[in-house]
């Protein structure tokens, strides 16, 4: 049985991490999406509110569970008993700091092994932070995350207004 | 008449930014300056500030003006009614990120096409960041940005020092 | 009025290379698609079939006209009396190279401008190269040129087989 | 049972090569070594001395099996219903190729899902060009390739100035 | 007597900054370690502390010593009476990055020459960044820094959870 | 005393080449300048020829020498007993192909290193193939190799006319 490990801050999901979720759940048997609980970065949504979104939008895949979790990616691997990491590569600056990041998870770890998707073509400029940032001024945020996800932005960003 | 968007911070203006602007001016007939009123950055200098050294220094080519602006590029396009937006390509990090930013916006808006000039070598090694850090150290700026823009650098230091 | 030249070997056309014509068509007033006759390259297509692909793809535009030349590009620029060159940019290699001959352009003629459109993600990953690879196995083409280029490949393959 | 084939020119087999054959090894279970056989590129091995060689060096992970292959790579993976192409990336020049081809793929055959394995920091410098040209010079191969291989390419070497 | 600057902020130094060091004393007669005293990043460890673990841990070379600094290098170097200044290279991020600056610093005082060389590979994925984030997570440390510099990050990361 | 090789095709000498040769005499002091004699590449100049062209131009800086090879860089530095090489960057592409270089002769020859100069900005976008592209269509080359050069190259695309 392979497992294979999707790590991130999902802050929140965006179409293009659904789908390196939905291509991973076809190719490993137990996909782990794990989340990021990276109190120093201040994230727009909670570590909570990110799991519940994560699992309305890829409960159709079956295969897919969400784990948050904190500390080292290589630590979360070896207690989650998974050999295999899972990143997705949109552009050069991130091919390079993955490729950094593999290297040094492999020296810590070396039964952990890293893959790597490239996001799809439709999905290739897409990011979490300018999915917020178009949050912010009130865009149409259709085209770049599923409707509960645009729907939570929406009530964050108004929130954030009443403060 | 063809009319283009120029945006950016502008943090101060640089001969960089001058040279995209005079080149801009040959091709276009209307070119808009926007100055982006990024309240989050804390901008060593205020909007307004910015505003007037641009006019100062942008004045002799006649077809250029220069507009303040807040919220997404697209939106502030549309108001003006351009259709084109102009940006400079130094190096290789900025074209990912502007290669994005521009998917990004055509997504949101299919009649704003963004088009590029290369900064004039002679320039290329310039950023606002730098010209900054230079000021701060009172380094010389001749080379860098026009003797107005450094003049209004040096006071601005002197009167962060008094603080 | 805003003449411009895009430049090309269009050995053949793509859907990529018609994006750039296409959106440059708005833009400009008057398009000149140069069709570069490097005989040291060994093309697939004569310039003549290039031309007529070309003119047969672009008539829809109104405002293109299709042109060989040989030589320095901006000979020819100065020859058709155009300031401004466009060029499609899709990735980072892309970039150093256009990077680098607009630079020399620039050196060999002051007066000629470079601006650079990116390819719509729909065709990033389209190249010439690659069609030509692909019509040599048989592969299905109809995604990446139009159907008259198809048909011209096939024959193109079933000559070249026959000899 | 999850199968992936891993192609290339293995134009000899290095130790990069074999490192991402050894980890593929681990995360599939049946791991396809395609050998592409590309007459035009004139390779220095023939396509049966290529198999032989990768042959002798991966009998020790059990679950590869060496096949040439010559056309496209996307019917090559349907005709072993292999749903899975695995690469190996060592830099960005490689990493924007990688990127066009795996999306051509897609369109050719969405079925077919490619992912990357970067090469072991201490193989990321090695080419088959480079082996060939210190090959070609007598210098000491004992760092880049197996012994066995190191054998071969004196060999051809040694036939070559016979010629 | 060739004398040269290896400037850093070495917040730790790890085995990657004394691969660079080793390799410069073989080449220059004297270099001089500069430690960036930049106060607006916050460093982990204090200047002093910096140079304390910098001299324990290249005593052994002989022709290095390390020397504070704040304010413009090119100051820096006119102060040391070196015209020469040293510089590691990891990938391609940092390739533009020191372009840059290389570039601004010779506009800036153009006796003062940049040279680069590349990190051994065994360590180019190692950052200060990565190692002070594996050591807040309490990760093995001992194939990126020297024993002493681990101690101190550890007792570092102690006293940070005390307050 | 500081022995440096460096080395390439110079076919041929351009602007870029000289300011690397005028900048590393300052620091070294013996500079070896290696033309490699490949002959599968088919040069435009003889290696006499470049040889004869580089002595002209370079004779004003007293430390330089100019030295044909072939073979291996490694074993030409050994036989010089010159224990570093100069190389010039000017872009991304280059760096890539330099760092898998200089890792492969340092695996070759550990005593050997590799130090990088960049190309000053107003030549960064200089190559030896421009320069020959724009020779064989007769544009002006005054602004990118010495006089001495251009007639070089104006009578050798004379004779291939004739031919």
């Amino acid at each position: 049985m392979l497992r294979a490990i999707y790590p991130g801050s999902f802050d929140p999901v965006t179409y293009g991490h659904l789908d390196i979720i939905r291509r991973s759940c076809k190719i490993v048997d137990d996909l782990i999406v794990g989340v990021l609980n990276n109190k120093a970065k201040m994230p727009l949504f909670s570590v909570e509110e990110r799991v519940k979104m994560l699992e309305d939008v890829t409960k159709e895949f079956g295969n897919a569970r969400i784990v948050p979790f904190d500390g080292l990616l290589v630590d979360f691997a070896s207690r989650m008993e998974a050999g295999l990491v899972i990143r997705g590569l949109r552009a050069i600056t991130d091919f390079e700091y993955e490729l950094q990041m593999s290297q040094t998870n492999h020296k810590l770890e070396p039964n952990v092994e890293t893959m790597f998707l490239t996001t799809g073509i439709e999905y290739s400029y897409l990011s979490s932070t300018t999915v917020r940032e178009i949050a912010a001024f009130g865009g149409d945020l259709s085209q770049f995350v599923p409707e509960a996800v645009a729907e939570e932005l929406k009530k964050k960003m108004n929130d954030k207004r009443r403060v």
